[in-house]
């Protein structure tokens, strides 16, 4: 996993709802895992405890030379802020995630959004070193990662990724939860969809799964829901794989897992958008799968800035 | 201009019309300038010798220590290749444009597409070398060039920067030049604005600068084509800079030249699009005029592999 030392390395995951770590040795293998509760509620520093508690839980002997973690909200490498977040976890915005972790921790920290995190091993298994990659994550929101020429994309404040936040002609005139209207996410995220079958049917469905039923019953309606979120995120993936050429585009997410109803109309319409030298170009689905993002934010020690414990002070 | 060993170089403007060279010093004073046509309809390599034909006019003496060549077409810096091309340069597709003009001069050459070089030395500019750059250019089509953490980006067969294939909600259902339908280009270049007046009165313009005369005129179809393309162009912008978080947002190309009609139009949409972190975040006009082109070939030679003369035996 780090290769420099051939030390072990701590990885987290953090959720609005849960954190998940693990250590993993020199060669990948899972050492150790852990879960616990985030306490979203009661604030950053009850939140990097709660990280930092999940470290030691997998790390008792001290093995770890280094610990990277995979943050919810728009976090900057570079600097270790989160540099804006929703309320899913209450002041996330502004915590200084690196630095922060270090002091709990004693350890040198590696800190990344979770998307850009999980997307990393996916652009490392591109057999070319100066590869391109499209990740989208279609869940709860629209959100992805983007890698060209080899190198993962972070851009002015670690915003780079945000392609939910798109415009989408299906979504036209709709709000957007940042204030927008017409992008993206508001049609195709898991939400989207279902908010798209109640104002279609004035039939209240609360879960993407109750449509995704209704639909295999032959529900018109909820075809017509679930088809316009997957064209719509086909057509906006597809668009952007013009304007930045990647060698492969993996659809994550919960939402491509409710089936081929989804995924047919993404493909279908992704493919319609391409320029003729991406032509065969197809969405994949992620190579790895429950452990992606402790995975993830492990080798995010590797490819980062590291943050010291002591920089604060 | 050439850092590393202080010599003059060589910068080449190779369009669809003419041939454009200059001769660089190092410090980037223009020593020598030359113009001539492209032969168009002439083969590869009638374009090859007057490439190199040019660049002998600029520098009789021998004074370059390297050639940088911006070009028409999807050029890939790596493999020195033209990926593909439309017909305005005749068999201009798979032409080994590094090696063949690396062997017609006896320099070492570095290549990419015409956008891209003019875009380079306005990343160059910004005051972050890890700053990121959202570079338009919106003219006879709209193409772009995109670079992130201070990095030029390329992508697959060096197709990044295509914002013109980006869909657009404006220009739903309209074909494009590149097969698709719905695609930014059609509704936002100059003759998609021409076209779609034309198609709004049933009257011929012809050009764009007819339209905009029109609209300056106070007829309300040329007002209407003019800020529904602007419109186009600033939405797609304003979401592709919040899946890409850059620092500077430039417009360049003929179009903006038709006035703030336009420019009001497009900087309005734009600002509508942007995430929170985002916000203030403005279009711009380019910093460098008439020689960015060479200018911006030029310095290709520091930043870019180079194509060195006897590859190709």
């Amino acid at each position: 996993m780090n290769a420099a030392t051939g030390a072990a390395v701590i990885g987290l995951d953090l959720g609005g709802t849960k954190i998940a770590a693990a250590l993993f040795a020199a060669d990948g293998t899972v050492l150790d895992r852990h879960t616990r509760p985030t306490p979203a509620r009661d604030g950053a520093a009850a939140v990097l405890d709660a990280l930092a508690a999940a470290a030691a839980e997998v790390d008792p002997g001290g093995l770890a030379s280094a610990l990277g973690i995979a943050a919810a909200g728009v976090v900057d490498p570079r600097s270790g802020m989160v540099t804006s977040a929703t309320d899913s976890i209450s002041g996330w915005a502004g915590t200084a995630l690196g630095a922060g972790l270090a002091d709990r921790t004693g350890l040198p920290v590696a800190c990344d959004n979770d998307v850009r995190a999980t997307a990393g091993p996916e652009l490392a298994a591109l057999a070319d070193r100066h590869g391109s990659l499209l990740f989208a994550a279609v869940g709860t929101g629209v959100g992805g990662a983007l890698a060209v020429d080899g190198q993962m994309l972070h851009g002015a404040s670690g915003i780079a990724g945000h392609l939910g936040h798109l415009p989408s002609a299906e979504a036209t005139g709709l709000p957007c939860t940042c204030g927008a209207t017409g992008h993206l996410e508001v049609i195709a995220s898991g939400p989207g969809i279902t908010a798209h079958y109640e104002r279609l049917t004035g039939a209240p469905a609360g879960r993407l799964e109750t449509v995704a039923d209704r639909a295999a019953q032959g529900e018109q309606a909820a075809v017509h829901a679930i088809t316009t979120g997957a064209r719509a995120a086909g057509r906006v993936l597809g668009g952007l794989a013009n304007a930045l050429g990647p060698d492969r585009v993996v659809i994550g997410g919960g939402v491509p897992r409710i089936g081929a109803l989804y995924g047919d109309a993404l493909a279908a319409a992704f493919a319609a958008e391409l320029m003729p030298p991406l032509r065969g170009l197809t969405p994949v689905p992620p190579l790895f799968g429950h452990d992606a993002a402790v995975l993830g934010a492990a080798a995010l020690t590797t490819t980062l800035p590291l943050h010291h414990p002591g920089a604060l002070r």
